[in-house]
């Protein structure tokens, strides 16, 4: 089945304690869509300025992702994003953000994509994501990513679109931040309680939590030595998540939980490159033997 | 196999953001060997004062565990803890240490101890934790803890002591002070190259992470919404661990795996009330069934 995903399309400038670099392909639709490409086909919505160089567009295309979508303003700039990581490669400071032509993001989907069935939204400002939801009236499964500054500042919005949506993925500050407890078991439900069917808590390097009616379960991260860049991170995830999901086309409990730890095994490539490097390197054979390995790993 | 603990046995008063309990039985031996007592029969060498309740020795041995290696001074006092935890019920302050008689602390174990096969260093000073090693020369597996103030203060002795283990369990910011990196997966596998064949960092509500030469994996922590006093969740941990692994008389890879996982169970049980007293409302069958629920969590 074919994903939808509506997001950010960025130029990312990243500072790690080992190395610098600039102008990397970013942005959460970016990194969603280029780990679903190993599942299913995806549609990407988005926006991009004049600056934005052709061979991205061209790298999303050669893994099939469908950018009818990516919508170019000619008079505009990209989303850039500058971000410096700490020696523990999990917290990071945002340097500079440039929300330019995203700052005015609110899409018209193209025809053909407003009969999708599994769509993610991924982190937005609420109002659009329900914008978004508005015109896919026929899906089959919808999930939502969001962040703090949004919990902060248009909680109203958030408030109603969690309503609407069957899945909603967050990290572990926000989970907080949103419930007000600091126990993790705790806030998962207390999210479910405000509309999503299921929640995703991201804990980076920890793994994830699930939460439903019926269940709560908590998944390693799979463990590697070399994090190079924690970039697109949780899209990635959510990406491997959403894209087994819809290429199972079901999303069962025991789908749900392969489809978790799909996403955590492509979300350990991500993290072994800048950008999109090593994601550029590996197949869907390579995840598929790390998959194996992550079984292996919980098995006893 | 009977299992032989070395360590502290104190009074603990605790301070949660929710209640503060006094006079608690705690202490690194005494929460070991309550975990392992659903295991194994298990020896306890420690020490405590003239102030030390005889019911506190009493319900130990009402789980079977032999206090004989329990010294009484008669002219001193029991060590004692107090420590206030923060909101996420992971961080604390200790607020007071009074080491008291087991400041002077330097068994020598009773005959019959001295034929363990199976031995548990509970964190300690490393130059006793040696001389105990060295009296129980027929060990055929020996695990120990350890702690940042012998990381900071007994460096030397420490790395003497890595030498002669099978195994060290060590929390995350020791597993990074130790080794100055921050990337826990690189920290297990450097701990290992000071000498312990396996090393086991302990990540709190995260879980645990296991380092052989041939095997790198994570086991998540059960999750529980009932977070009411983590002390002693380390000791527990290792104490169902090494409790299962002295019941099975081997340390194959699989047979320390699951061990690793019944540590995780039980721990999980023992936070979820003051001291001991959660401990003491279960049974090898509630272990057991939270056990194959864990297993049916990491399965897909």
């Amino acid at each position: 089945m074919p994903l939808l995903v509506v997001g950010s399309v960025a130029i990312d400038n990243v500072e790690t304690p080992q190395e610098t670099r600039s102008n990397l392909l970013g942005g959460s639709a970016t990194h969603f869509s280029y780990s679903a490409s190993f599942f299913t086909s995806t549609r990407l919505v988005g926006v991009v300025g004049a600056d934005w160089p052709q061979k991205h567009t061209q790298l999303l295309n050669s893994r099939g992702i469908d950018t009818t979508g990516l919508q170019t303003i000619a008079n505009g700039k990209t989303f850039t994003w500058t971000g410096r990581y700490h020696d523990n490669m999990n917290d990071r400071d945002t340097l500079d953000v440039q929300l330019n032509v995203f700052g005015e993001f609110n899409p018209n989907l193209p025809e053909n994509y407003t009969r999708a069935k599994y769509v993610f939204l991924a982190n937005g400002v609420p109002a659009v994501q329900q914008n978004v939801l508005s015109q896919v009236p026929g899906c089959r499964l919808v999930v939502a990513d969001t962040m703090d500054l949004w919990i902060n500042t248009a909680r109203e919005d958030l408030d109603e679109l969690l309503k609407k949506l069957d899945g909603l993925v967050l990290n572990d500050s926000e989970a907080k931040l949103l419930t007000g407890t600091e126990n993790l078991a705790l806030a998962g439900h207390m999210v479910r309680d405000m509309g999503p069917k299921f929640v995703i808590i991201k804990k980076g390097e920890h793994g994830a939590m699930f939460f439903s009616e019926h269940e709560t379960y908590v998944l390693p991260a799979f463990p590697t030595e070399k994090v190079v860049d924690p970039t697109g991170a949780g899209d990635s995830f959510a990406g491997g998540m959403m894209g087994y999901l819809a290429e199972q086309d079901n999303f069962e409990p025991q789908t749900l939980k392969t489809a978790m730890a799909f996403g955590i095994v492509v979300d350990s490539y991500n993290v072994e490159g800048f950008g999109l490097a090593r994601m550029q390197e590996i197949s869907r054979e390579d995840i598929d033997g790390r998959m194996e390995a992550y079984r292996q790993m919980l098995s006893f």
